[in-house]
């Protein structure tokens, strides 16, 4: 079994990550919603002042296996804030391919977005999650997370695109 | 009846949109999560790279009232980013209070937000609700917006606090 390393993502990985993005519409059935481009990925998240980071775990090859490195999932976030509890963390998008799960890797993409968190000074680290997705919902509950729509009855609502233009311009 | 006017939050603000915090809380019954400060708002909100940003709506006296203004509503926001849309808006909380609702104050917090999310370059604006609070649910369907829990099975997630840390320290 080859070497996982969770590491910070390069510019460079952006062609990947936007494969990897696609990869996770495509599980969560919702593919035709990404219009996103390599290109705003490398503007959005390498510049100045980014809008979001993003932590890949890269599949490094054996001593003496000819292929090189290649990523093998992604968790993207950034920093939210809460009026109840101030800094927070979000995870926006987690994502392992399918042949490489089962081996932490998820587990410890989250445990390195909690210890950004910690890091700087956030109280709450929260995500999304679809409902049918039992895996992931099992694994957040295991590691501690609370469904805050079942206990709570959150509901996720978003303006899109021509809508959000049309209430601008009212 | 006292006009009411939106603007820009200002650091002397805070102490007034933390007692508007707590209300809200307190119309979610939720009061016993809010933990933040007066000062946590005014650092967080104020510095050089705020981690917030906040409306508030404003009623001014009428001529000759001996009264001054004061703060009866406001809308905290931030900027988030989709790997679907790229950056988005996120209004975190939005408060009218109970004696100045159904004068449009909030649907025009939300206009003002969408315009800002229009100049920032944003095409998606999101933010999450309770699902017992009709009143805002039905008004943000009004305005256009998607129930994605209701459509695509949404959660929101949470780790808090101590179950973070012990994530990051594992």
């Amino acid at each position: 079994m080859a070497f996982v390393r969770i590491r910070e993502a390069k510019e460079e990985d952006c062609g990947n990550i936007l494969r990897l993005i696609r990869e996770l519409a495509e599980f969560e059935e919702l593919a035709d919603q990404v219009k996103i481009s390599e290109e705003d990925l490398r503007a959005d998240g390498f510049g100045e002042n980014p809008f979001y980071y993003c932590l890949v775990a890269e599949s490094l090859p054996s001593p003496g296996e000819p292929q090189g490195s290649c990523l093998v999932g992604y968790g993207l976030y950034y920093f939210i804030y809460s009026t109840w509890k101030g800094r927070s963390i979000y995870l926006e998008d987690i994502y392992v391919k399918p042949e490489y799960r089962g081996q932490g890797i998820g587990s410890k993409i989250i445990k390195k977005v909690a210890e950004v968190a910690l890091d700087k000074g956030c109280s709450q680290f929260r995500l999304l999650v679809l409902d049918w997705n039992k895996r992931a919902m099992d694994l957040y509950k295991v590691l501690g997370a609370q469904d805050l729509t079942e206990a709570e009855g959150w509901h996720s609502f978003s303006f899109e695109g021509k809508v959000m233009k049309k209430l601008a311009e009212k």
